[in-house]
């Protein structure tokens, strides 16, 4: 059985993408945070770590990029997870009986529109979506229901008073599956890497025609600081493309010039992966 | 005398940074959110707005990036302030009175090996650098001590009892100088615009191509997600250069393939600020 290191608590959205990707009978190792998630996979108290790198409203996990430098592991793996907001209550509850909803900050953020609709209902903050659920059921929350996952509500035998309370629908986060050790692959695929560049005009520029020129498609870019070098930046880019000399030749001349380069992975695209994440959902 | 939007209370760096550009007898605004400081302006209740964007160690400010988009405010300036962090203790205090220090986690995060070389202070979160420090003279601060600035300890008659507490010195923060109306540039010149890309491969490398063909300097990109639109991203791109016309032509070229394009503001590149900054710092 995968043992599957998650930041957060059973029933997080991470739980949720853990089994997308892993099936139902996934080992989760629970971890307080995003560093602890990262000294799991390398410490063999997991095989492999479920790290949520953006989200389609809030954008980039920027602390999650600086944790794929800092450390040694090797992408092998994404998933797209749907971000549904579910009203969590106690079994038998109705929305009459709710006054107070707790849930992460960032979660109340996601819904105000239901709160717009619903002016009866107050807004909790609460340090987790799923502990929220697990403090709700143990008599501990201060408030009557959370909003969380379908899976909070399952696995901590609460009920679903209503679904979908997100204001935007395209809800997504992306997560990258991390190991010790790559995986090969083959077809399809996408890289991601990380570099520095000379701080000379149009080195970007030079650093993406090197993917352009061979079709290799940019499917995202991010850039993070370099401490102690103002100004100066880490770029971090996903390449996708299903031919792998192509991508060698470019990492190649890519070589010749950036100072730094780091593949942190190749692994299958999401496309491949997206009918086993609709299954699961 | 020119009115300042800032974001926190007097003594911030942000505050500090007013008084780098605008000089010692600037009068502040100051708001509780990056929101409020943005509808400041818009409502004349400021002249200009004073926006950090980026820090050397933490990166991009992301919510302000989001701001520049949601309302219609021109860039029309900038600057960069080095973050030095001070012990600020009450008048007569030593660094044997001192047991717990207080201050905004990020600025205590900052100062990690300061802490790990005084074993015997205790690091206390508060919500803001300059507020402890004003806290700390009213008697209401559960703590001896903060971490703030020179400018916030001189501000409410405090004393510093020691200076350049952060790990890094190479710690500084960029702010953009925002105002209703564009102001016009002659000579050297910063650009910032942000746009759309159609969702096809070599998308990026071609919108670069368009600044980098005319030897405009590209110092900043930024992606931001696009909401409703999954896995695509409003580009925020500063371009420095002082060939008025290039920049025209490259923003004409760009504005045949790109759905949305809008120049943020054309500004004095920082170059020409540092000497007043160090004047003032």
């Amino acid at each position: 059985m995968t043992r599957v290191a998650i930041q957060g608590e059973a029933g997080s959205f991470s739980h949720a993408a853990a089994i997308a990707v892993f099936g139902p009978d996934t080992r989760i190792v629970a971890c307080v945070t995003f560093e602890d998630l990262f000294r799991a996979v390398e410490k063999d108290d997991a095989d492999r770590g479920l790290v949520p790198i953006e989200n389609t409203l809030a954008g980039s996990v920027h602390e999650n990029y600086d944790l794929l430098s800092a450390h040694s592991l090797h992408v092998v793996g994404e998933t797209a997870l749907r971000i549904r907001h579910c009203l969590v209550a106690r079994p038998g509850g109705t929305l009459g009986d709710i006054g107070r909803v707790a849930s992460h900050p960032v979660a109340l953020a996601q819904c105000r529109r239901f709160f717009t609709e619903h002016p009866a209902l107050l807004a909790v903050p609460a340090y987790d979506t799923a502990g929220s659920v697990h403090d709700l059921m143990a008599g501990t929350l201060a408030a009557d229901a959370a909003i969380a996952s379908a899976l909070a509500a399952r696995l901590y035998g609460a009920a679903v008073l209503a679904e979908g309370l997100e204001d935007h629908p395209e809800n997504y986060t992306r997560f990258l599956v991390v190991a010790r050790e790559p995986v090969p692959v083959w077809g399809a695929s996408k890289m991601s890497l990380v570099f520095t560049l000379p701080n000379t005009p149009g080195a970007l520029h030079r650093a993406l025609r090197v993917f352009a020129a061979r079709d290799l498609n940019l499917t995202k870019i991010e850039s993070r600081p370099l401490p102690g070098r103002p100004w100066e930046y880490l770029f971090y880019l996903d390449v996708a493309g299903d031919a792998l000399e192509s991508t060698h030749d470019a990492l190649r001349e890519l070589r010749t010039f950036a100072p730094m380069l780091r593949v942190l992975g190749v692994y299958p695209d999401r496309a491949a992966l997206s009918a086993a994440t609709a299954t699961h959902s």
